[in-house]
């Protein structure tokens, strides 16, 4: 936990500088776009600790498996979206010194992120060993407006000397990834070229063999004068330079715009690829910085209008919750369905920057209520385009007859992970892809999603179940052998509830949609069952009876289901009788301590709860709320925004807003210890699902918007944006009351505390209880 | 599956030269002293494909951790006796051509192993390239007699040309391990010499720091006459060699005698190695080939006086035991207690040569039987050596108060392996380290034994036990979770019998224990309470009640214990209805389909029915063998020892025999395909117990020993000897016979199919049934 970054309401503000804060803070002022994103390294070099990382969508490698003991099933590789070609970098040289924060005496130092304008700012007074001084300062972006576009305005004002400055912006393609299993380098060189003010490098990665050409173009001015001495070019593998020399007096201010344009071969063809950088760097360069900039500001002002969340009385929740939704829009923009979003977004090179479930489960519901409809459906589509890939991944599994199973990690739709108990095991992940189908259409009515793409991959996925469940003899029910739920503090269980249940409703979801296809669809379901070799009555025939004879492990003395078969055999001992010497137990117990203890990293039981509260009285909730929270430890950052949901859901405002601050702030305050290794990108959709689904307590029912709202004691209040069935409504919660804005014209039919109403266009409800 | 392999009653006999079969050949003829081990790699040059092992026994290396994805508890190091100075080497050119199998014509290959007497031929004519054809002839031992020695004989006859030959005996120390994690090579050099005929080579491992020096000397004969030009030497790093040349003609003979000596800093003070190695092959020089095979091989007659079997009607039978007798005595002799048994022993890399629980289940009757009480008791010392290591392990772990757990795999005592659900989990690991204790004592009658040693091991594992159950408020009974048994078919399970039985016996047999300590050795208890805190009272009253509390799944439908918590609800389909293309499932099955299925890897619940079968009525035991049986795969080399030897208890003797064959000839016919790694030491000792605890029906009984024996149908008869108490015994089962030769004075109380008689010393019985 640190305590370094100024509260503010827009911005992100560090004072002063720290080394050992450093990776942290290149984590916590990433930039990004959606295509591409940049830690917050240094421009000029710097030879302290620190993770290079400059990440480009799309663009990975296929890094070779490393495990202690193979399991046949095991993936020969992980993908890693890698770490690309250093486009910030500009070489500093002060009469011949290098300009080095790990070398030079640092004043004033001052890193400011704008998530306003979307704007990183960075100043700082340098005094080098040959006691000149200097003022810098950086401004940085990379455009959601052209989002091959990054430029930065780089300015160095001479204190105390006079002489030469030298200022040698390149690009640098000769890096490397940490986590490199082998420590191999990912990139070879493709072809590059450097003359005047202009270079670039395009690279290629070994085995994918994608390609990426970064062009750069510089300007210098100094004191407003645009400077036109020719540079000096020079290249080395993988790297372009070209170097200005610049004589300063004290009190000159040399000023660098830099560009870059960043091209792939997974938008172009690789023949185009030069061409078409040099053009969008050239267009870049004729628009200079500060128009490039204005059409960028003004992307982010419309993001925030329809995304924003108004926090009154709570600097430091403010600060957080714009943060998160800030970095959400940086990772993902749901242009390409061919992208997703990585646990660590574009920040880091944990998790590789590959899919999860975590994006199904905590980052649906803030695309689905932030931006247009489409955007979701990309993500939907991305799932619907790997489906011959879970098929083949189910089938090397053993598994038949276009049974689809989803990997737990990938990029390309094949699985990436290779520990055996979440490879095989976690298989819930396919339940909640079933479940953000049914998700994006109960928010959008876009029921039509079902006849192209949603049925396919939901008959995939019970297929699936139908087979992953056996007959217990001895139970005379269905059981599921050898799974891992959410919480992976337990392996290989049998019958674990929230599998068994979002298998049953999972299936008991694709009957209801072949109803809905068969009524609305004849002819299209006829040409799916066919594609399919879908046997209907037979399939459908097992279906239900596995909906009907589901094994569900009950403890008929607590009232409760249990998370898995044999959970009460555990001491149950809360976790508030842990010493905090136990705690974090991922720290400091052996794995088999945490397995064979009842504590619970993140919500599972309560997951099921969360998704299915429908299906269980206010009375059922609670006694499950009872029973399993005093036992979570919430080690996972998913962990608590579904807590602080149904907390809010049963009435527990307290906990609910405990909950909600154990993540509200997770990078910010670098909480796990962890943020250096990059953004906790998925659980930011979680704070914002407490926000909105917990405080507001909003859901979506058959069209219609419900909130049930409170106010945690602490604010004075909270406004949110929501995107409606084409509506965009502000929603203000009060201290007595609770306002919805209609600003569209669409009347929305909305239900508050029960009460049901329609909100006219452009009108404005006032709510009090 | 191989069948190149020659039947033969004493020898091992390869004909032809395959370079398919080579790795297997290297395995199948390994030679070793129990200090040393000698892959049947060529001493001439071979470019082919090749696993080149020499290994020195204590020798190792900790190779860092290789893993995927880290859990707390995790060992930072697989230790593995490493391949060191090859010592066999001698390059040969024949005018200017190398000889070299991988590229000559090869007629008349034979290799053979002669049991018998520990020596191991190989023959061959070899035309080269040149056209030139030699006669080669080579005999190689590692002398049981002087641990320290190998010595080699070697002759090269010009078959059809004259010109030169050129002989190069050398020291290779440039060697590495095919499995190193991280390619590294594991030696340094220390120091080197070479000098006419001698020469030594002084290596250091990296890390562990162990020196080893090896020293070489050879002499070289034409056609009988000593050749007295001095060689050529030279050197380059790790590696010495000094060349002969020869002028012959067709005809001549020219024979190498080559003689090593290994001594390493395992035995001596590092400034001693060479002088030791030194005068070591000085003296191996001096007497020469034939006179030190003498004494190796009146050794190894020796000790087929006191561990040979006999089958009369079936060679290929003959063969096999043979071949697991001579392979479990050439690898460990007993004679250092800092050394055990690597499950392949020194026959190649897998498993690093270090320690499993194979030693204490599987290997132990065998020493215990053919050897003197001491031999067994170095093996139990090991265990008692690492006893703070193993309470260390412990506390790593979250145990305390001297709570002891073996490491999985170990050779200094320290944890190794790193699957989590094998390392933390396979615990009853520690269970069979306290029955060999028990086997140990009702074996030797040694129950001194226990004062000064083995009550210490036994407290600490009972203490781990304790700890290591808890208390189910739902059953109300003790518990033991997640761990996994024998079958490794099946991971972090919950209450597996044969775990919680052994726990249950261990606390029951250290009370025992404690009784019988305080009665005979009361002062010395006293002082055992005073140095393990041990608080009698109330750590024997828990133990007592889990004792009695203990929980067992049980089957009441099919009357049977359970494997573990929820074994019935699998789909429990017999082995005998899988299709051939499913097996072995560990080729064919992903490892989750595996952990799902009721297949079992090799005896789990029956593990605890062969070791504790007098708790179980004969109708019990067969219950359990019916159901279990049909549902083993078998696929490790441990298992079918176990099944044949309850078959046999249960009259199944048709089954019986069908289980010993699936390991009694496992590496000489490569039956799992794996033989190219090394053999299965470890398992050789099962099937020892298959004839003498199976066939023979041969159990230890309160100084008694039994015997119900029966002959397998295709046999004429077996015989075996017996050490036990002093007397030495020979036990011959034909048709309708049982004979007893008592070759020692002492008296033995036996009892035959359930007949007591004593056999009075120097005298035979003989029983009819």
């Amino acid at each position: 936990m640190k305590d370094y970054i100024k509260y503010h309401e827009w911005q992100i503000i560090e004072e002063g500088f720290d080394p050992e804060n450093n990776r942290i803070s290149e984590s916590i002022f990433s930039i990004g776009n959606g295509k591409m994103g940049q830690r917050a390294n240094f421009e000029e070099k710097y030879s302290g600790d620190s993770l290079r990382g400059s990440y480009v969508a799309g663009i990975y490698y296929p890094d070779k498996t490393r495990v202690g003991w193979w399991k046949n099933g095991y993936p020969e590789y992980f993908a890693k979206i890698i770490n690309s070609t250093n486009w910030i970098g500009i070489n500093i040289s002060i009469n011949g010194q290098e300009l080095d924060l790990a070398e030079t005496k640092v004043h004033s130092f001052k890193r400011i992120l704008d998530m306003q304008h979307g704007l990183l700012t960075r100043s700082f007074v340098a005094e080098l060993k040959n006691g000149n001084q200097v003022e810098v300062k950086s401004e940085r972006f990379v455009s959601i407006d052209n989002t091959a576009i990054g430029a930065l305005r780089y300015s160095i004002k001479a204190i105390n000397f006079s002489g030469e400055i030298s200022i040698s912006p390149y690009l640098d393609g000769d890096v490397f990834n940490e986590d490199s299993n082998y420590d191999e380098k990912f990139w070879i060189e493709v072809s590059k070229e450097v003359d005047g003010n202009e270079g670039y490098l395009t690279l290629e990665t070994l085995k994918t063999e994608f390609q990426v050409c970064s062009a750069m173009s510089f300007q210098v001015q100094k004191n407003g004068e645009k400077e036109i001495a020719k540079p000096v070019n020079s290249v080395r593998e993988k790297y372009v330079e070209a170097k200005q020399l610049l004589n300063v007096k004290s009190g000159d201010e040399v000023v660098i715009e830099k560009f870059s344009a960043t091209i792939s071969s997974f938008d172009y063809p690789k023949n185009k690829l030069v061409e078409t950088a040099k053009e969008s760097i050239n267009r870049a360069t004729t628009n200079g910085f500060d128009s490039l900039f204005e059409n960028h500001k003004n992307l982010w002002l419309k993001k925030w209008e329809t995304s924003d969340i108004q926090i009154e009385g709570d600097v430091a929740a403010q600060q957080g919750i714009r943060y998160n939704i800030f970095q959400l829009n940086q990772t993902y923009s749901g242009e390409d369905e061919r992208l997703n979003i990585g646990p660590k977004g574009f920040t880091g090179e944990k998790y590789g920057g590959v899919t999860y479930w975590d994006t199904e489960a905590y980052c649906l519901p803030f695309y689905l209520s932030t931006a247009p409809a489409e955007i979701s459906k990309k993500l939907l589509l991305y799932r619907h385009n790997h489906l011959s890939k879970a098929i083949e991944n189910a089938q090397n599994l053993g598994f038949n007859n276009g049974a689809a199973l989803y990997p737990m990690v990938t990029i390309n739709g094949e699985e990436c992970h290779n520990e055996w108990e979440i490879t095989f095991e976690e298989i819930h992940r396919n339940g909640a892809i079933a479940y953000a189908i049914y998700n994006y259409i109960n928010y959008t009515s876009d029921k039509e999603y079902l006849a192209p793409y949603g049925f396919e991959v939901l008959l995939g996925i019970s297929r699936f179940w139908s087979q992953r469940v056996n007959w217990s003899e001895d139970k005379q029910k269905y059981v599921m052998l050898g799974v891992t739920g959410p919480n992976e503090y337990e392996n290989n269980v049998n019958n674990n509830f929230h599998t068994n249940y979002i298998a049953v409703w999972t299936l008991k979801y694709t009957l209801e949609v072949i109803d809905y296809l068969k009524k609305e669809f004849p002819y299209l379901f006829e040409e799916l069952i066919s594609k399919w070799k879908f046997n209907e009555l037979k399939e459908t025939g097992r279906w239900k009876n596995i909906i009907e004879k589901m094994y569900f492990p009950f403890d008929s003395k607590n009232n409760v289901f249990l998370q898995q078969d044999g959970f009460t055999d555990k001491e149950l001992i809360p976790v508030s009788e842990l010493s905090d010497e136990d705690q974090p137990i991922n720290k400091k117990w052996s794995w088999d301590r945490i397995l064979r203890s009842p504590y619970i990293k993140q919500a599972d039981t309560l997951q099921s709860l969360f998704w299915f509260e429908n299906d269980f009285s206010e009375q059922e909730l609670k006694k499950h709320f009872d029973f399993y929270e005093p036992l979570t430890v919430h080690e996972s950052s998913l962990s608590p925004c579904v807590h602080s949901i149904l907390a809010a859901k049963i009435g527990y405002e307290e906990k609910s807003y405990d909950m909600y601050l154990r993540t509200a702030r997770l990078d910010l305050d670098d909480y796990n210890n962890d943020t250096e290794d990059g953004l906790h990108i998925t659980s930011m959709g979680g704070t914002w699902m407490s926000i909105v689904m917990g405080f507001g307590g909003m859901r979506v029912n058959e069209s219609r918007l419900l909130f049930n709202p409170f106010l945690p004691g602490k604010w004075k209040s909270y406004k949110f944006k929501i995107d409606f069935g084409g509506a965009h409504l502000e929603v203000k919660k009060e201290q007595n009351n609770f306002i919805i804005v209609n600003h569209s014209d669409i009347t929305v039919p909305v239900s508050v505390w029960n009460v049901e109403v329609q909100i006219q266009g452009n009108s404005k409800l006032e709510f009090k209880k």
